[in-house]
């Protein structure tokens, strides 16, 4: 017989800790994103980084690349990070801790990220409650809430999960409500970058969200959702004031 | 700067047709699984085959092999069979074809398998309404329904997914569900093979179908799953007859 089987042993098996996937449009921001990962401990034995190619053709949409890097990657951890991201002051052995404290105290995590919309808020306050840590166009290290925290939506400029336990979706709140309905869970985490993106919130983007809202409508009647950029009210046409 | 970016340019860049995939408890019901594959034209070039390792010691579950297999898989195109499948006439080039039918009929197609409850039947019919054909421990090639056909729930004794679309869970109902979940779809597809399982339904089983019907009752209530072991209501207590 020709035909030889691989026999695998154990649930993990991966030489890498972390691929770091990304959508590069530009080359001169992803090389800042390279040199900041190198100078913090990142090396060639320890991660793989994956690039989405658009920086000569949009061969990827927002939608399509999570999907296609994932199922290249072979990192214990699958990030997926913006082009426009830096690391400050924290590296590989603090994005490390998070995933291990994860891991230890929660084996229901499925995504994480740096900020996000805190989980089951009961008020029906206009303003959604956050949890995030950052860096960006709003400030230098700038806080809200407790970190880490359960949430519901997380921003999608920096995301991590298992690669043996992959969520798709490349919207944050979306990639949130898909790790609930696969039975787990979404954490902020404490890991300073820096986010040099413009955070932009126009037509398209709303026209994003309001589908959004109405796919979820039917699974998750009445829910509101903390996004940090603003409440989404799934199912109704309501949204909350201000957004 | 010894950090190197691998720039992928392709959404679908695999060698590979088929990734292979079973949990595998008998080396002698795997070789005649392997037999098989290999006599109706499955080859090293075109296929891989994955095994989790339960021949001696019990290191996968049923829930745990396929995120773990799925995860090793380069295939463009992941099977999951169980140990005791065997090929009868139909091998490589008819399993593509399906394949390639579902990718170019229905976009949205994220799981198939040879056998399946129907889709949203409208009438409140007592019987499951099916749509299959294998040959069993029931029947040689048997058949019922018309297959291909759209479907909410598959046997796992053999389901086939994109790599670049995964869909987890190793329980064939709940497949289903989180491909819906996923905003895709489910199908059978004419694949003729022989399962020399013994299709067990025991107390175990049954635990699991009810733990599913309630975890699932909130997302789809009301909803009532056409499975090939009997309808599940999803939500309730109650259960059809003879289920």
């Amino acid at each position: 017989m020709t035909l030889t089987a691989r026999y695998i042993e154990t649930a993990e098996s991966s030489d890498l800790t972390f691929s770091v996937c990304s959508l590069v449009r530009s080359q001169e921001k992803y090389d800042r994103l390279l040199s900041s990962f190198e100078r913090l401990g990142f090396t060639p034995s320890n991660s793989e980084f994956l690039a989405a190619d658009n920086r000569h053709v949009n061969r990827f949409d927002g939608y399509s690349w999570h999907k296609t890097l994932l199922a290249e990657a072979r990192g214990r951890f699958v990030i997926f990070s913006h082009d426009d991201v830096e690391l400050i002051d924290q590296g590989y052995a603090e994005l490390l801790a998070c995933a291990n404290w994860l891991d230890a105290n929660d084996p229901l995590w499925l995504v994480a990220g740096v900020a996000g919309g805190v989980w089951h808020m009961e008020s029906r306050r206009r303003r959604p409650a956050l949890s995030l840590r950052i860096s960006d166009k709003f400030g230098e290290n700038r806080s809200a809430g407790s970190v880490p925290c359960r949430v519901e939506s997380l921003d999608e400029c920096f995301m991590m999960m298992r690669r043996t336990r992959p969520v798709i979706s490349s919207y944050g709140p979306d990639l949130c409500l898909q790790a609930e309905l696969l039975g787990g869970r979404a954490y902020t985490i404490d890991f300073h970058l820096r986010h040099n993106g413009e955070a932009v919130t126009g037509n398209s983007f709303r026209a994003i969200r309001r589908r959004f809202a109405i796919k979820y409508g039917p699974f998750f009647p009445g829910r509101r959702l903390n996004t940090v950029n603003g409440v989404i009210e799934l199912g109704g046409a309501r949204r909350s004031p201000g957004n």
